[in-house]
């Protein structure tokens, strides 16, 4: 039976996705979803949808969210690529920008699903390892056909210098990935680069500041030429009506974007305070999650006790990051629930 | 510029979708949606989604649906994958059961995204002509590693005999993909094969029969070893919350579905014997759409004429289908416009 599969699908591990366990009682702060609900915007949206209408096949130009996106963002609809989550575009981007014989570059760690990508397509992987404390660490000669980049990064909400991604995007030899899945939450970000670039693409998702990851929305902004390639090998109508509808509810609320960014903001920083008063190396952030180390006690320990109490964080067993865990910020009573309970397990020397 | 795009993907043209008119005014009648809105379940729960819930990421094993599929089927949710339409469940085939060097096989004329998918895949194009009449014609020697096969076929509506079916699967040495979009308009289907054989697998969707062409959902029921393979190379969660709710209700009201497949038939009969009274060609339909010859008038011009009077219909350039039109089912009242349209078009000799 086996002989009916192609080879390197055989031979890979799907991606893991962090769990979702449905028992309301768990705080869960493993996935770096958001707190708060979404706009208002949404529920008015969903409540005001002609349900009639789903008999017919959704704009698989998604024309109306793209100009509301080239819109915040300037540049044209022809700038815009819409994908059915930040995942489809990744993907797509993997099929569109590397040949069979190519390479497809991330830095390590970093987001897990980069070296999957690299096996579906069954082409070479040049991850780069960051710096002993996660920093900006590219070799000036490094070369790929596409280099997929999150930044602020995951797990370790580091921002790079914007200095440095703009000298590397002028002289890498392919294509550049900006994964900015966290960057409303950040001081800046590089919009510009990709509206400016040949072979710069910005990556956006609804998934974090918007607080909307069960939707699966994600855009890429960039050269027109790139988001065509984009549009010609994706799925016919990627992107269903309901999901068109509701992002652009959510993108035309800014506000409210901008109201839940300046809460987890907070939180953030009166979290990174109180894990630091417990000993914790607590890594500067620029995204809705802290990376941090704990005191005391190995990292995997702590994940499991957490895990006893219902507390949820994210734990990732390689090389680089067996020592650390990743917490996503959650509401203000939900990290005064993990510092109370780190408290009682960290106990100061 | 162009160098940062895969060879392959910058030769190919995409896929071209029918067309999608806003103008209420238009009979619309050319990419086989439903005339009939989807299940009143479906209003349901759309309203009575939790809004707050689409923080979360959805389930990205979409469990409660395969359950679901699974006991419509027989066989257990191992057998089940869902997509985000069955675009993508297509697109995923073609990248689990084909090496680099392998084959992409397809009836033609059939539904045109399948040699979209090979250029995609850059891999060869083995392409078999249907008979003089559309009807099943496959070389004793052929071979593939994957054949799409749609049945009962686009645009021609025609069903193949399933001993036909049977005896291929049998003895083809790769997977076969039965597209069932149509089939729960025809007589029989195919789903035993996909539960009793190692390389059969059976696509359905919601966008014909339930209505929910809107929403993007498809499935796929086959041996568990090649449901797991689309599982490890899908994007991760690649159907949102509101499309497994949905489609979870839609799939729940049988009744809802098996009435509107009644009334499409109703009319299929009707219009069939209305069209032949005018002298068309119409061939046995076993879906919801027609495949007619029109007498005395190219189908283009035909094509063109109604077009001017706002009823849309679909015609195929192809040196196959240059002669036809393919007319989706509408309801009654625009059927009739077509008749009486067509009628004024094409005087009795």
């Amino acid at each position: 039976m086996n002989s009916y599969i192609k080879k390197s699908v055989l031979a890979m591990q799907g991606y893991t996705p962090g769990e979702q366990p449905t028992d309301p009682r768990v705080v869960k702060l493993n996935t770096n979803e958001s707190p708060y609900p979404p706009s208002p915007a949404v529920q008015k949206a969903l409540r005001s949808l002609k349900v009639e209408t789903l008999r017919l096949y959704p704009d698989p130009l998604s024309l109306a969210l793209r100009r509301k996106i080239a819109e915040l963002h300037g540049g044209a609809p022809e700038n815009v690529f819409v994908g059915n989550g930040s995942d489809e575009t990744l993907a797509l981007c993997s099929r569109a920008f590397v040949e069979d014989d190519g390479a497809i570059g991330y830095f390590e760690p970093s987001y897990s699903l980069y070296p999957v990508l690299a096996q579906i397509r069954a082409v070479a992987a040049r991850p780069v390892a960051l710096g002993p404390d996660f920093e900006w660490a590219m070799p000036a000669d490094y070369r790929a056909n596409l280099f997929f980049m999150t930044t602020p990064n995951a797990p370790t909400g580091i921002q790079y210098p914007k200095s440095a991604i703009r000298d590397f995007c002028a002289r890498f030899p392919g294509i550049v990935v900006l994964d900015e899945a966290y960057v409303d939450f950040a001081r800046e970000h590089c919009m510009d680069l990709a509206l400016s670039s040949a072979n710069v693409l910005v990556l956006r998702t609804l998934s974090k500041s918007y607080a909307l990851a069960g939707l699966r929305l994600g855009y890429v902004v960039g050269a027109a030429p790139l988001i065509e390639a984009l549009f010609k090998i994706k799925d016919s109508y990627n992107v269903d009506r309901i999901a068109q509808a509701v992002a652009l509810a959510a993108l035309s609320d800014q506000a409210h974007m901008r109201a839940l960014v300046e809460r987890i903001r907070s939180t953030r920083r009166k979290t990174t305070a109180e894990l630091g008063r417990l000993g914790f190396r607590v890594f500067p952030s620029e995204s809705n999650f802290l990376w941090v180390k704990p005191p005391r006690i190995p990292a995997a320990d702590l994940y499991r006790r957490l895990r006893e109490q219902n507390i949820l964080v994210r734990y990732f067993s390689g090389p680089r990051t067996h020592d650390y865990l990743r917490i996503t910020i959650g509401a203000d009573e939900q990290m005064q629930a993990l510092v109370s309970a780190v408290q009682a397990m960290t106990p100061t020397g």
